[in-house]
């Protein structure tokens, strides 16, 4: 048994930790506030661009992928830890070009795309010179239930036609997102994992309309944001089809074991981070003649953070580890696991800590805390929300017994 | 035993519902709409003005006063009912004349003002011509531990000079707003309860600045708002001062009893907004073959926000009760138990209906929750954190066995 | 709004209260060693009788019922404090003639009874004479949901004729328990709410057995007890069907309304003496230079029981006066709401207490809690568990948007 | 990174699970059974003996000791699996000679005794021929506050007297219990840290009473149970003292690492037994059409069972881990959270068993699950409660902030 990641992830993970010491917790105040004061919040400031190329120098890039042809060649395991430290602020993930929902992207195309398809959108994704969407949840529909997707993906002679109302589509507000991969149905009397396609969609094809970008508690996650998006025929050549029609709903599986354990950990670097902030607010203040930190409940809360913490990361790391060592068919339940515990337990930490931050807890001017509300609170529902990770957890389970 | 409120009472909370149904519900969403298009939200539309206007004609106005010669002569728990029916909209409040922090200062004003207070303050406030605040949560301090607080009220000769940096001074955005109690220490030496006063000072005075104005999960509830605001030397006459100085404490007192009713009745009426939004969703919406609200452990959740509603609007009514029949000394556990119990009823709820509601809930363009979100995550906060208020029951819990 | 009871239920509730610093705690210690030193457990201690007959004289007796014939002419919500005092000691509620399950079974023999039932039964039962049980849920299937029921009560010319296994039939063990109620299904064929016959059976008819006493916790409550009872081809005349084929559903019905809140009032007794161990443990002992009720989050967990218990009250209060003032039809929600919360309540709070009565907490040798926690655990499946009263609530909250 | 555990750890968890499977789960029945029979429980039946025979023949004996000459050369984070196996069954610890508190008593010998206290008590405890008890907490103060501790081990030229009231001495109601370590004050003006010291007390020592044995939720735990023991007056030869005076406090932290470790180990492989017997109830019984494992919020609550149990079982191993490589001193928080987290979370998970069992989940007679519970409750107060470890864990995370 040995809860130390590998030498080479120890080296990543440590070079990762002295770039954001060095570079990007000293920028971080700056840059929310400098991007607060624009009139158009919707675009990539400088020091962005900059601190992609030193990280991209230094090697530290597409650390997610765990081949050494567009990654690093760390394992899974390894790089949990390195998202996790990288989720201790809102700008890192894109100065690693590991930024949701681009890594899934990017995945999808090494696995599924075609030569044309990769050549086109991978490269430049891969070098961080555009960005990308992922456009599946419906606002017609409860979306936790695939089989209620309402879009369609026809496939009319040589060309595939998209239809329908996407929202959530993260990212989508960047200047640079240039696509986006779109979930719709093909077929509808095929059998219920055969029905949907994935289509690679530019977002200046004729028929795309961002309706509107939706707040999350009042902020728009700018320059990212999440949108609102009509697909009126949308008519593309077949061949933007990923891996030809009826295979969508394989494909979105394949995308999210990874990606759930980098979800996770970038949260578990959120409450790490929250909990930071709750101990020097706590440890800073005075009421009744003892530090807020010494007072009623509080160690308490403190405590209880620190042990849902720990266990949460143990348990996202067993869950990489399982990834690493038995792929994605042998980690269901821990895929399933993490994604129904962690978000959760962010929220419960974050909640804490603006308690304990009293008024300046609910003001997004001083701390980041409702900002990091937002974060977990959302992050409970993406993806699939808590209910249905839980009730596969719980599917799993039983099996056992039959 | 009699759960029915009084025969008066009923004929109130009847007119009020019946205005709420005829004039309120059906403005609710273009008002909302509308202020959002504004450039500047910090203004009274019309339609504020005209909703007053109406509701005084049918002498639906200041209801909070349980005297007939300022309110209605109803109870408190009367009230307590018509409180959480304008709880269920958010601009409720201000159209019957009965939105804190002005009900408090009117309050203030009566039972302790001077006749040349009441002439240039009372007689506006009671009519709704103008507007006032309350200063005195501090940015610097944990103003849960009142001794903490730094802002001063200095006695120099005929004059009081006001000096301090407080927050959270609710409704000094809106541009009806004119004057502001301000509480601050004026006599370091004295007992801790008798240190402070409470004055009464013009929002035009020199020296008061607005510094900021705060968001809550980022909304800034305009046009009322939350202030940051700095007192530099602000000098008033003495008889500024209400009922002289060193009574703050006293008057701080008798302020809470009726206010802590009002709040957590409204808090109540919010959350049976909420729970009906939730099952609106969950019976309108599908996954798996059932509508949502059949689904796993949807049910209990429903069932859950139900019987918390119930128990908490008996506790508050209870309260106001009490208050009617032994006054605020023999209902001080009450008070405090409504305030630490009612805050966090409403946010449990509401963050059920966020996570049955997706991606919806989260985004404040569909669905009042995000602002619900905030309203009860101040309420946890303001007017003393569940912390002091728990404490507070305990301490005159052992007080009954010794 | 009043929440005074009535003068006569508060000149009742002072004469019980007074009867129980007199009579009944002064005697409890000694009765509980007095009964564990005993061989056989399973009897009638003389205090008991001598104290029934004390307070059968002071008309301190069947003061459950309503009526002015039967009972004291008490309304529910002035039984209801009663109940809660009586709920304070585990001997108090057959000292006044008003312990389950004989409430519930006088109750049905008034109201479905025949007269010759009502002369053999009713009266001795009354009288305090005999004891009864009740004998309904099955040990070989989910008994909260009652079409699973098994047992048979089958109608074979003049006799009907009783077949099946019972369990948690409270109070078989007492040796004056004479007669039970049988509940089985008659016609399983009917609809389902027309199937099942309830039948008064005398214990010493042929073919009952009681196979095992059932220990709770390891505690078989004697000389009460929950028995397991088989009935093999037990023949009654047809005149033992209370109220005739079929309608024991409909007599199982309105059997719970009362009796819940009579549950419910004494688990809420019980709650307020937990508290107050709890609180006499906290204020005697001490740690770390305070005394425990003043350490970490104790402050908080007195101050949730304070609250809890309050709002516990509160809605079984209402429930009651429901009952008083609509009837069972018009209370059904109130009834599933009370059971939902009452029993879960209460277990809290004696978990909480033992935690801070520390080693003694888990020793039935010093302190009733682990008693006390098994009678909380119990009532959170006695009578439905709490699963089957949310689902009720939320069923009824639901239909109130259709 | 690597979850699996040593292949010598792995050869020996294999043979534990098959020796469990062939010779303690076939025998378990049985074994309670006949127990539950004897007049005097206090006995030790022959199956045991003959199974400690058997394991030790296979050398499945004394595994937790990490040495090769005592134990089996197993790491403790090998050992941690195993014991989670035994702590499935409460017959299994004793069969292979790794019980509470015999261990932790060894470990302590081991590391703290002479040549002569190993001769005389150390081998026996060895080859499993006698077992013994801690004697520490008392009835009298607030045991988790060492400095409460009223006992004395007074030194009087060449002898230690013993004198106070100790309870919660467990296993001392075993006929084979032989021996005790009695910690006490002998120098009560010394460092807090300095004051105490263990002594090596023979049970049949002139002075000792065992007063009375503690039920635990009715429940004596027999053969082994735990003793209420008055000392008064015992003298033994100065040599008795553990490592001389003044080193008790000293000998009582290093006693704690691994001791946790095996507590907490046992109670997951509790946690497992009881969501198997959950599951399996579950699945095997019907209501509303559905099997219990399917209606509701019963889902949710195995799969919050298997999260917990996940989550708490990696925190341990962890904590296993950090004791292997970094030393009791590199491990004094994971060693606090374990103890704080993992009884809880046993707790829980039988709590909610209990409820899907409906009645026969209170009643032992059927299911081991008021057994279970009763363990987990206990386990929240022994060995520390819940509030010391989680303070514990508060003040460590507050010093990385210093």
């Amino acid at each position: 048994m040995d809860f130390n990641i590998s030498d080479k992830g120890q080296d990543y993970l440590r070079r990762v930790k002295q770039f954001m010491e060095d570079e990007v917790y000293p920028v971080e105040g700056h840059y929310h506030r400098e991007l607060a004061s624009r009139e158009n919040r919707w675009v990539e400031l400088p020091v962005i661009r900059e601190l992609k190329e030193k990280a991209r120098a230094q090697g530290l890039w597409n650390m997610f992928f765990p081949d050494e042809t567009h990654g690093c060649g760390l394992l899974n395991s390894d790089y949990a830890l390195i998202a996790e430290d990288t989720g201790r602020s809102f700008i890192a993930p894109e100065i690693f070009n590991c930024n949701a929902p681009d890594t899934g992207n990017m995945e999808v195309l090494i696995h599924y795309g075609s030569d044309q398809q990769k050549a086109e959108w991978l490269t430049p994704l891969l070098e961080g010179r555009i960005r990308s969407a992922f456009c599946m949840t419906e606002p017609a529909v409860a979306s936790s239930d695939a089989t209620n997707m309402e879009a369609t993906a026809t496939v009319e002679g040589g060309e595939v036609v998209l239809n329908g109302r996407k929202w959530w589509s993260t990212g989508i507000g960047h200047p640079d997102c240039k696509v986006g991969i779109f979930m719709g149905v093909t077929d509808p009397e095929a059998h219920k994992h055969r029905r949907h396609s994935m289509v690679l969609v530019p977002l200046d094809t004729p028929g795309i309309t961002v309706e509107r970008m939706l707040p999350v508690f009042g902020a728009y996650d700018e320059p990212y944001g999440h949108g609102q998006v009509l697909f009126d025929n949308v008519r593309l050549p077949k061949s933007a089809i990923i891996a030809g029609p009826g295979r969508g709903f394989e494909i979105a599986q394949g995308r999210l074991g990874p990606g759930r354990v980098h979800h996770c950990m970038r949260a578990i670097g959120a409450a790490e981070r929250t909990l930071e902030l709750m101990i020097r607010r706590a440890t800073s203040r005075e009421a009744f003649g003892r530090p807020l930190a010494k007072l009623g409940a509080n160690p308490d809360i403190i405590a209880n953070a620190r042990m849902a913490i720990e266990q949460a990361r143990l348990l996202t790391l067993k869950c990489a580890w399982a990834l690493d060592t038995k792929g994605i068919a042998g980690a269901l339940q821990e895929v399933s696991m993490i994604k129904a515990v962690i978000p959760s337990m962010l929220q419960k930490i974050v909640d804490d800590a603006i308690q304990i931050h009293g008024g300046a807890g609910v003001s997004d001017d001083d701390f980041p805390l409702t900002a990091l509300f937002g974060y977990a609170r959302v992050l409970r529902l993406a993806d699939g929300p808590d209910e249905v990770h839980r009730a596969m957890v719980a599917r799993l389970e039983l099996r056992k017994y039959k």
